[in-house]
């Protein structure tokens, strides 16, 4: 049956997401470092499989308990890379009758304590030590060697739980403006690791350092990671504008693209209007400096692809100038370049989006289609 | 039995909602204007029955065919206030046949001839002709007098399709910074319209005027509304941070939130992470400008108010400087105020968040409860 595009539709390019895939393993591989991917961009068992067939993958990442406990039917490995929420004692205690070996990220004693008094029967949790390597989101900074102490010392009078290892984010490199930036905080990150490792190490033999965002897991090279036991890099599957222009990757590394109808053409000022808002896209956005003058911003909300035909559910380089300012529910505003016909678009016809930021479009479009095969991809739904 | 926050959740306070309601049908019958809500923000069938109940509304406005499709079950005059998406040609086809009396928008020849062309039988559909009255989102300029002649014209020579009159949506309301600057919109785009009106009535002695946005319907006083026909508030039955600054409503106004448990502190810098991120709120924003420091600028994605009780649904005003200042997937970052007793909240608090845009919220969320009742409140699935 011919496949035809009628409203905004996610298009996931799988021979791109299963490269991704390889080339992250093979770089895991050759710095003899666990990975673990984070699966809450596609939130998927349909792409959590290609990690699987793909790169022999055997534990996950996920950031919810509702999570680990969708992607629990097919893995049993499963890291919650976000401070327990102590209320999901249920959820918890249920993954653990399930023989999941979860994992628990930690950092306040009332999570430990928490556990400690609850978990029912023979239950014990492993958990690492959330630290904060200078994001300032969440964690305990790695300087606060008092806290952590305290909270290692409060946590071995507590048999039910298990301190695995420390993990760390460094979200700060999704702002960083070159590779060598990158470098500097997955360097700065990895040192301060480290540090914990060589203090606690004596106590805790087994005791593994994770770290996962992925621009340092994307650019830093293989060597650079030697130290490090677990990589969780979570974006790389699908990629996405953000990271191609953080330099984690090349605009032909994004898998995914959102299709959008024209609905409406405004020659006078070069723009389309789309069938694809916020609610298709989700609101984040890029702000690009221009080089030439430092109070001109261009804020865009995607970037348009070549499209070779209308039903071909595949799609090309990404086009200079063509991009989308503005979004609302339902409508998207793309501005046409003047090397572009504007006369060829028509009403009707079908224009591909590049995502600014895919774990967001993902979770709103909840459903794509593989662009070869016509699959239909379905997420977690709550 | 006990309900109890575990997880993210949206809560709606159907008092507030009523109230809401209630206000903004009383001004429509005040100055004798047809209500047609918008039901895009709750995208809800039970939401949309209070419409309904509390007011005696007969006819509704979405903003996707697939939203008309949905609330085809029980309301059977609909207007889709968006650009018509000529793909989905059978979903229009299958409302006629059902009875729907549909009202799309319009604003080139090629949807009209598209439908003159494929609708089947004696189906005729009216269409409005989308006017931008200086938005610059999407609709043919006002003054553009000859797109609008030429564009009547030729629908003249299409008997499937019937002119029912002249809509625009004045969504630079939403960007207004005072009371005056939403009249000066709303008037505006009042004589805008009327001058249309007056240039095409003779042709068309049943054309209609049909205004939307909800600030001006909010704002702009009954008596100010004669002349034009038809209101489309949407945002108004549960309002939100926006909606409040720019005057639309009070914070007491606003019906929902999204319960969100605590899962860190950060003593040190007076910071709450709550598991709650863009996943549950959007990643919609406000920009609050300091008036002693103009180079000082807040941005803010929630609001926290008052919660007496953990287990209780309600929630009381909104508190000084106490506010979101970041997101992530699933991570909220609350700025707790020096007003606060910071050591007051535990690991496993409830803290409520009122959305900046409550539209992109409940999309998210996509399911809600009813403070009092604990009614579970579902919205539409693709």
């Amino acid at each position: 049956m011919e496949f035809k595009i009628k409203t905004p539709t996610l298009l996931i390019d799988k021979k791109r997401c299963v490269e991704n895939i390889r080339r992250m393993a093979v770089k895991a591989k050759e710095s003899s470092i666990q990975l673990r991917p984070h699966c809450k961009t596609h939130c998927s068992l349909q792409v959590a499989r290609w990690l699987k067939e793909e790169a022999g993958v055997n534990c996950i990442t996920v950031s919810s308990l509702t999570m680990a406990k969708y992607f629990s039917v097919e893995w049993k490995d499963i890291t919650v890379a976000f401070p327990v929420n102590i209320l999901e004692l249920e959820t918890i205690q249920a993954l653990l009758d399930d023989g999941v070996r979860l994992k628990l990220l930690v950092e306040n004693i009332e999570a430990i304590e928490y556990l400690q008094h609850n978990l029912k029967g023979d239950s014990i949790i492993d958990f690492y030590v959330k630290i904060d390597v200078g994001y300032g989101r969440t964690g305990i900074p790695a300087e606060n060697l008092e806290g952590i102490d305290t909270l290692l010392g409060q946590a071995d009078d507590c048999d039910r739980t298990r301190f695995y290892g420390f993990l760390t984010h460094a979200g700060h490199t999704y702002h960083a403006t070159s590779r060598d930036e990158i470098y500097r905080i997955h360097n700065t990150s990895k040192e301060l690791l480290q540090g914990l490792k060589e203090r606690y190490i004596s106590r805790y033999p087994h005791l593994i350092l994770s770290m996962g965002d992925t621009p340092s897991c994307s650019v830093v090279e293989a060597k650079f990671w030697q130290g490090i036991d677990e990589m969780r890099p979570g974006n790389f599957v699908f990629y996405d504008l953000e990271q191609a222009y953080v330099g984690s990757c090349n605009f032909e590394n994004i898998a995914v693209v959102v299709a959008c109808p024209i609905v409406a053409k405004h020659a006078d000022r070069r723009e389309l209007t789309l069938y694809g808002g916020g609610v298709h896209l989700s609101k984040d956005r890029l702000v690009q400096e221009d080089s030439k003058n430092e109070k001109r911003k261009t804020i865009l909300y995607g970037r348009v692809v070549e499209n070779s035909t209308n039903n071909n559910l595949e799609w090309g380089k990404v086009l200079d100038g063509f991009y989308i300012r503005s979004l609302s529910q339902e409508h998207g505003i793309a501005v046409v370049p003047a090397n572009q016909d504007f006369e060829s678009f028509k009403i009707g016809d079908i224009i591909k989006i590049l995502p600014v930021h895919s774990c967001m479009t993902a979770d709103v479009m909840k459903k794509g289609y593989i662009t070869t095969s016509r699959e239909l991809i379905t997420r977690m739904r709550d």
